[in-house]
């Protein structure tokens, strides 16, 4: 027997099996995923497993490592989250999204970092030794909502929308407050004075740190679509890039002291466009796959080591202490979410209301990133202390708040997400009306999101497609290409009828398609067989139609009140911009 | 920058990363990869790049780690060549691979060792200080084909199947022989002496390992394919079970000392069946293309890190000794293969031609498990020189046999493999066969390889099936979801044309295949279409034909002759055994 030879494959591949054996094993029964949060079992076997490997070993089971954490469990869900990132309710909140994750995460770190301090001054608690510096970088890391353990709960509670990206959104761009908070307080405790310099370049630095990690992700995930422009002759290896280069950003990023985070989701939501374009229908089931699949595991995983590493005697236990992190945390999260989102809705038609306050401030659950990064502390004589609160605040947001918020969202009735998919109808209203807003906007001057969307949109066909995609194919053809799958389709259900004649058939439908060149006829298809296709189907139906309404909004005439029809070259455009901007001063 | 925290993770990347964009380098120039093999081009792309590492460094470039290449390069290449084996040409010609594999190795084991012996004499060659052990332990890395060399010559040339079939059976099966071999000489160098005992054993041990491998690959390919059967309500994490358990029974294997690649090849082969039948089309193929996507990055880094080891200074020179081992190696294989194969035709009415056995021969490609057997070698006095020999041989044959191979095939004229796929009437014909032969040899008494296919077939559907599939359907059925499947097709190519009808259609062709029992209605449609189906369409219906084929032999009455229709019990079936052994005996 040779067991050290292949100890570290075979004690991962055991691990992850662990993992994945412990999801079937839940799934089998299913009612009790519907009352405790998956999260919640993981850590608990983990606690088992920990309680397990202390009697038999009796000394502390291993701790999650922290490298291992960064560099390998968590860019797998952040790329996931990245990639499958619905852009549309993103970019519409991302102005709240980035003032929770912002000024948000900010408050709560001073502010649990100075009322912490203010307990400390109580001599009856005995915490006198612990200083102001040391109580703000328990604070940076204390204060930093979790992505994977806000990913985990909601997922499964299925809130509407707007309410899922403020959380999960703040939760993911809060990553790079979090790294310049953590790491500023580090290098304070470890100075010996600090200079208000030191202030300043710390707060310069979280420009630096955000901007970076965007920069860092964007110009990989283009270079990732623009190789797989020449991925035709050797499809199999497709995937790969996808994986390679979200991979190389989160390093690359990580390397330079940036947001491995932002720029991993840069990345991801940058390439995914373009990708899905270049690569092989194969080749994108296998991406969606095994994203999925490698982001479940390690999950997964990061829960079970939350449990193992919960084990042990790492911890100093100091009631007040303790008691007062999880009340501050509460408290200041509260407070947070209540000042910062009366501001948001003095700006907002659509407003937050009152329940979906309660339910952002509540969802606010700690997870493995906190848990990493007060490992990461410099050894000093009150680690424990900081390891064991960090452990109860974990524990108690994911138990407590975790298996509570499913029937609070149920008491509180709060809206939920929309069970059927929008009929293709309401899709392309929305998509008229976007561009509708775009043209008012461009005509009053008013440079707001629809106009900057349009903006965007026009230089992507411009220039970034005939770039980074393989063939720059003419959207005209695609309503032809809609109406032949719709027809497709139409015969695969009259076969299964069993209703189809095998004789030379009628005049086809598809030359009347050829020679009736408005949409119309589609769009009412459409409608009637909407209940019969799948949600795949219907993406892509709604991405034809979309880029043929911006091709119309485009060549019209109707929408530019300076051009003739048919000369609005870019040339004429820039003029245009220059006479609007002009009007608008 | 803080390189250090992310080396490993981004180093292996961007190699991932540069072996992928060598492929996609190669394909998009064309005409080379039809001269030269890839795995060529590869190697000299390693070539280049070691020398710049030693010209920058001034130091040999780090060295592919032998226990990085036989954890983790090694077995996705194998996991692949398992599960793509095409199982029925392999079992048809399993006698004359294992002979080609076992004796054919071992000869050339002991060949090449003794005459490298014999030169060792030789005064003036100065090598009188290589003992005969160190000779045969040399012989034992040095003898054993390659199978990813020959996978990725052979890949290229598309030789008939059974030509196929026999060199790349040969290489994965002879790892038993070479395992065995290897650590018996390495163990007999550090003895002072060596008993017969020892020899008695290590021949035992052969059986050992080797069934062993079997053994141990199987179980986890049963408990894989029993894994799955749980996985519906989690589709995806289905493929990962795939992965990790063949990995499992490779790493268990080799902890064991038993063959490793062996234990994969049996596990691929013992799941792909059942995991098949459980899983989602989606995680089948995320499977199948990561299965692809990873053994093609893997072969393509061996081949570049064989290139980047070979330069350095790792070499001691000496002209006889590397020439000769060339030209013994050349010797005995084709030796081998002639006294071999002379045998094998004795019993076979389909024997192998002259030209096939010079292309068996000249196809013993040596590769990358010479390479890391050699640098595993114990220190010893002699060893740069024995490094020197094997990378000598390996660009010998990758380079030289690699690149004239195919003019070759082409001058001998050798049977190519035919290009288009069989048709489903030969198909059908074949398996038709079959089950004829197997009853000839049942009535007959002669237990000849149709008698033990069938009987495993039996033993499958009666009680495998029963336990690893999620839900045993009944084979009645799949006629008619066939007939379903190719009426769709059908409408889908009448849509296509534009010849669909939309009105209420004439009485279904559906019905009348309700009505119609006999599967000779579906066959002669088969015919019809078969040029339009599309190869993975084509192995489904011949499974679905295949196994009603079998249904029908089963429960017919006319092939048994000791059973009234109908009642054809196990007991039964035993008696009838019992009888006809009695007979023949």
């Amino acid at each position: 027997l040779d067991y050290q030879h292949v100890q570290v494959p075979f004690e991962i591949t055991l691990w992850i099996m662990l993992a994945s054996l412990a999801k079937i094993g839940f799934h089998l029964y299913n009612k009790l995923p519907s009352v405790v949060p998956e999260s919640c079992l993981l850590i608990f076997v983990g606690l088992i497993m920990g309680g397990i490997i202390y009697g038999l070993n009796d000394r502390s089971p291993p701790v999650m490592d922290s490298d291992i954490f960064f560099l390998y469990l968590l860019p797998p869900i952040v790329l996931d989250a990245g990639y499958f990132m619905p852009s549309r309710p993103f970019f519409e909140n991302i102005g709240t999204i980035l003032l929770y994750a912002v000024v948000g995460t900010i408050w709560n770190v001073f502010g649990i970092g100075f009322s912490l301090y203010g307990i400390c001054q109580v001599k009856a608690f005995r915490l006198q030794d612990v200083s102001l510096l040391h109580n703000l970088l328990f604070g940076s890391l204390i204060a930093a909502v979790d992505p994977v353990a806000v990913l985990a709960v909601f997922e499964e509670i299925h809130v509407n929308e707007k309410l899922h990206i403020l959380v999960f959104g703040e939760s993911l761009l809060n990553d790079a407050v979090t790294v310049v908070l953590y790491k500023l307080f580090r290098s304070f405790c470890e100075m010996p004075t600090i200079k208000s310099m030191d202030v300043f370049a710390g707060v310069g630095k979280f420009f630096v740190v955000g901007l970076g990690g965007v920069l860092v992700g964007l110009s990989f995930g283009f270079t990732a679509a623009f190789t797989t422009r020449f991925t035709k002759d050797i499809r199999v290896i497709e995937p790969l890039f996808v994986f390679l280069y979200s991979y190389l950003s989160y390093l690359t990023a990580e390397m330079f002291h940036l947001s491995g985070i932002v720029a991993i989701i840069s990345c991801a939501m940058g390439m995914k466009r373009y990708v899905e374009a270049n690569i092989s229908l194969k080749s994108h089931t296998t991406v969606k796959y095994f994203m999925k699949m490698w982001s479940s595991v390690s999950d997964t995983l990061i829960f079970i080591f939350l449990g193992v590493s919960t084990i042990g005697e790492n911890h100093e236990w100091n009631w007040p202490y303790i008691c007062f992190t999880v009340i501050f945390c509460l408290i200041w999260r509260a407070l947070g979410v209540l000042v910062l989102t009366f501001f948001v809705n003095r700006f907002h038609v659509n407003t937050i209301t009152s329940k979906d306050q309660f339910i952002i401030a509540y969802g606010g659950l700690r997870g493995a990133i906190c848990f990493s990064l007060v490992f990461l502390l410099p050894d000093f004589h009150r680690k424990k202390l900081f390891i064991a609160a960090t452990t109860v605040v974990i524990l108690f947001t994911v138990f407590i708040q975790g298996m509570t918020i499913r029937p609070l969202v149920d008491l509180l009735a709060v809206k939920r997400k929309r069970e059927t998919a929008p009929t293709v109808g309401e899709q392309i209203h929305i998509r008229f009306l976007d561009h509708l807003l775009a043209g008012i906007e461009d005509i009053s001057g008013h440079w707001g999101q629809y106009y900057w969307k349009d903006k965007l949109e026009y230089f992507n066909s411009k220039y970034l497609q005939k770039i980074l995609l393989r063939e720059y194919d003419q959207p005209k053809s695609s309503i032809v290409l809609l109406y032949e799958k719709l027809e497709r389709k139409h015969a695969i259900e009259l076969a299964q009828a069993g209703q189809l004649s095998h004789g030379p058939a009628h005049p086809s439908f598809l030359c009347s398609a050829f020679l009736c060149s408005s949409s119309d006829r589609t769009v009412i298809r459409d409608q009637k067989l909407e209940d019969t296709l799948n949600p795949d189907v219907l993406d892509n139906i709604q991405e034809i139609l979309a880029r043929n309404l911006y091709r119309i909004r485009r060549t019209g005439p109707a929408y530019n009140r300076h051009t003739l029809p048919g000369d609005s070259e870019p040339t004429e455009h820039a003029k245009e911009i220059l006479i609007l901007r002009h009007k608008s001063l």
